[in-house]
């Protein structure tokens, strides 16, 4: 760790569900460890929120259970496997799915909450020094703001860039070059992939609009002041992002945006004495991680059998995070876990190739340790973040709708076979890995440094405090525009009186 | 020093004039002490450039003398000193005058390097890794370019803003903002300054293609192909920018920008027994420190009486770097020098206020160590620079053109007696000081980054690729357009037809 001064200071944490808590809870501890009062907010029912080492929890009440979270998931899953993602109208169709589910259960979570006056009152008494939250969820925010404390953003993107509007970047992101999300598309698109580039950031302001009408609506009842989100996530001091440039394209920043990708990667042990004799078992021909995410360990039984059929015919072992059915006859070279150490496996020399669905985590725990990828997306931003890592050289990508063993086995022996996948993942991971500074001390220096200087102002740019019409100086064009119509008018009615009085006398001389 | 890799590598470092080159040094020196093989190549003439520790110096002849640039420079400082800076049109002069005297010694050094075959032979054979240089001459770049090697370019700000263009930062600076160069105005402007901020963004357009004609001209030239200034430094690797938030306004950054503010602070000594008896002369009143940079240490007569006669009236002991006529009856609590260790003197807790030109390495020593100013700009930027401190309220500026001692006291005294200033100033120190990481160690990380992977390919937006009209989407727009044009045609064309047909037939019933 570095070593900044620490100072204690309190902090309140509310994170959002699923693998966004995995990226948080390293941080609140190793906050915790530095001797900050750090205290994690979370509801009673959720899909993987849990206590943390050093820190305080707090739990709060809602209307729903976990297993209705988790039954949700598995719905989300079956249409996802049931729709084929490679047509355009399908994958606008699956971005509809997440959009329209996801709000329910993120309002009611948010109600649970802000309505909670005991809680509420709890977090009052503690006076914090600022609020780190997972903006994906509104909950965070509006509490930050009713509690008039500022507040440090964590995530790796947000749907409709409310990131980049609420931080009053003056960056317009040219869709040229700049991919929308959920259409896949990497930075260098072709004529058509642009058309359908730039159709679709018409249509995402539509869309976006009614995603958070119902998070405006609720911060505006409960601030009591007419609000929206973009409006409340533009107070932020600061943006931890989960991404750097190994991985995401460059596109410009705010000074108060902090990249912090790859922030779980160092964090590796030795295998267990089983793992490490079931890795060694191949020899030379190495061994494949495959996982689909925390949230996923499941596949219909059809499907799990084309994985099962592909690896029968490869001489590199594998394991497997499933728990569905298994067939009878299933090969040997397979491994399954119900749960597997996934960046000590990627990091094993053994390795040679990552079958994942394209989660940010799992993505950095393969450029970390330079594994080349099968990727499998499934929901959310997984499309988009595929295309990135397709675009370098360093993976290849299957629709799980309509993948077959025979579509697996070529792509794993791809990446596996063909050295250029190899060298472009170890030339990445290099280039990921050459830092002056580790993300993990990064996010924890700049979270203290919000509570030390309660906020950032001085990486708050004056854009802020003009309004729209001062903002593209309308009211100067205006102004301009009235002193050349001006001086134009005048200007003619001059001449045309000179004219006039020219040719009257000349008419008058002609007469005489 | 931070404890990233230091793997040798070699680098070309070509550094500009004047206070420019302070700024390089340091970083020049470490790389060296780090085991780098460092060459350093400047003129035989010149106003501050000479051999620097750890480092392997190499000079040419050119066709100007030291003599002649230091009377160019006393030319300009003649000028500026009669110039009522107050008013726009003479600040609009003084930019003039900048401009039109500095390209023409700036090409002969150019020329001097790029056509002495020699010198570029030996360039040549020693197979460099990258060039760190100072983008305010071309002569680095161009060399670069001949050469083939990826360029760190280091520089505080680069008039005509080439910096954002040439880095492809899809990041319009909205004038609503984002002042002008030598507007001298913040990033608060009133209408009036909008409008004028506006005007000047026009103008600056074809002043800045003037600007750098000869420039343009000389590359295309020796480069045998059809180039511009803006082109090469486009190629640029990496940027380390000589600032940070608490002296710039916020504004986006790519992700190949670097803020590297307050390079040189770190560095203090104590003071010689002579120095600190006299700054503890004046026992709680302290001392003041008055320097007008490293290039001017002369006044005319008449206005260097204003400032004795100032001094006579405050009960603080004044340090000034001055060697022109001193008046017979100069008060007792002056000390002239011809050199003082400013850093050392603005780190002495005795300090009470610090006269400076604006500057932005006198700037970032007074930021650095809390010292509230009075500033007096001279030229290029530093009228610009004495905005940005001032609407901190830090700072008092003054015009040196109409400077009388009674205002010199009223600013004096105010930066002094009235407490807000220390205030806002200890503040800003503090979040100055308060960093991750030291910009020393930042500026070494990315030249070495470079070096050691020929590059940084990574940060490198696809906007690169891109011609103008695909850029702006003007193709895509142009189809959409047709698209919409063709459909509201057939439309029309459908409707008119199918109209007349019901119509004729209407009327055949009629008639029948």
């Amino acid at each position: 760790m570095a070593s900044f001064s620490a100072e204690a200071g309190k902090l309140l944490v509310i994170p959002s569900d699923g693998s966004h808590w995995l990226g948080m809870k390293s941080i609140v501890e190793e906050l915790g460890r530095r001797g900050n009062q750090v205290v994690v907010v979370f509801p009673e029912a959720s899909l993987s929120m849990g206590p943390s080492e050093q820190t305080t929890t707090l739990t709060y009440p809602v209307n729903y259970t976990k297993a209705e979270l988790e039954a949700n998931l598995a719905d989300q899953l079956n249409t996802i496997l049931s729709i084929d993602i490679s047509t355009d109208l399908a994958k606008f169709q699956s971005f509809i799915i997440s959009m329209d589910v996801l709000p329910m259960f993120i309002l009611r979570n948010t109600e649970g909450l802000l309505f909670n006056k005991d809680s509420m009152k709890k977090l009052q008494d503690y006076n914090f020094d600022a609020i780190l939250t997972d903006p994906f969820e509104p909950v965070g925010a509006i509490t930050g703001e009713y509690l008039s404390i500022p507040a440090i953003y964590m995530l790796i993107n947000h749907p409709c860039g409310v990131d980049t509007l609420a931080s009053q970047c003056p960056c317009p992101s040219p869709p040229s070059f700049v991919p929308r999300f959920f259409t896949g598309f990497s930075d260098k698109m072709t004529f058509h992939q642009r058309v359908e580039n730039t159709l679709m950031t018409v249509f995402e302001a539509f869309l976006c609009r009614k995603l958070f009408a119902g998070t405006d609506e609720l911060a505006s009842r409960y601030l009591q002041k007419d609000t929206t989100y973009k409006e409340l996530l533009s107070h932020g001091a600061v943006w931890l992002f989960r991404y750097d440039f190994t991985f995401e394209f460059p596109k410009p920043q705010m000074p108060n945006m902090v990249q912090i990708g790859g922030i779980n990667c160092a964090k590796k042990g030795p295998l267990t004495k089983e793992l490490e004799e079931f890795v060694n078992g191949s020899g030379e021909h190495g061994f494949v991680v495959f996982t689909l995410g925390s949230m996923v360990s499941q596949l219909p039984e059809a499907k799990a059998r084309e994985f099962f059929e592909a690896f029968r015919q490869i001489p590199q072992r594998v394991l497997w995070r499933y728990t569905g059915p298994v067939p009878e006859n299933a090969p040997k070279n397979v491994k399954l876990m119900k749960w597997l150490p996934q960046n000590d496996l990627l990091g094993h020399p053994k390795v040679k190739a990552f079958i994942t669905h394209g989660g940010s985590h799992g993505i950095y725990e393969g450029i970390c340790n330079g594994v080349p990828m099968v990727m499998l997306p499934l929901f959310g931003d997984q499309g988009d973040n595929v295309q990135r890592l397709v675009s370098r050289g360093v993976a290849e990508t299957l629709s799980i709708y309509d993948l077959t063993s025979e579509k697996l086995l070529v792509a794993l022996r791809k990446v596996i076979n063909d050295k250029s996948y190899k060298e472009k993942m170890t030339e990445l991971s290099a280039i990921h890995r050459d830092r002056p500074i580790e993300p993990l001390d990064l996010a924890v220096f700049w979270t203290e440094f919000v509570m030390r200087h309660k906020g950032a102002a001085h990486l708050r740019p004056a854009a802020h405090e003009l309004n729209w019409i001062q903002y593209h100086s309308l009211d100067v064009i205006g102004f301009l525009i009235l002193i050349l119509v001006t001086v134009i008018f005048v200007t003619v009615k001059s001449c045309m009186f000179c004219f006039r009085k020219f040719f009257k006398k000349t008419q008058k001389k002609k007469k005489e």
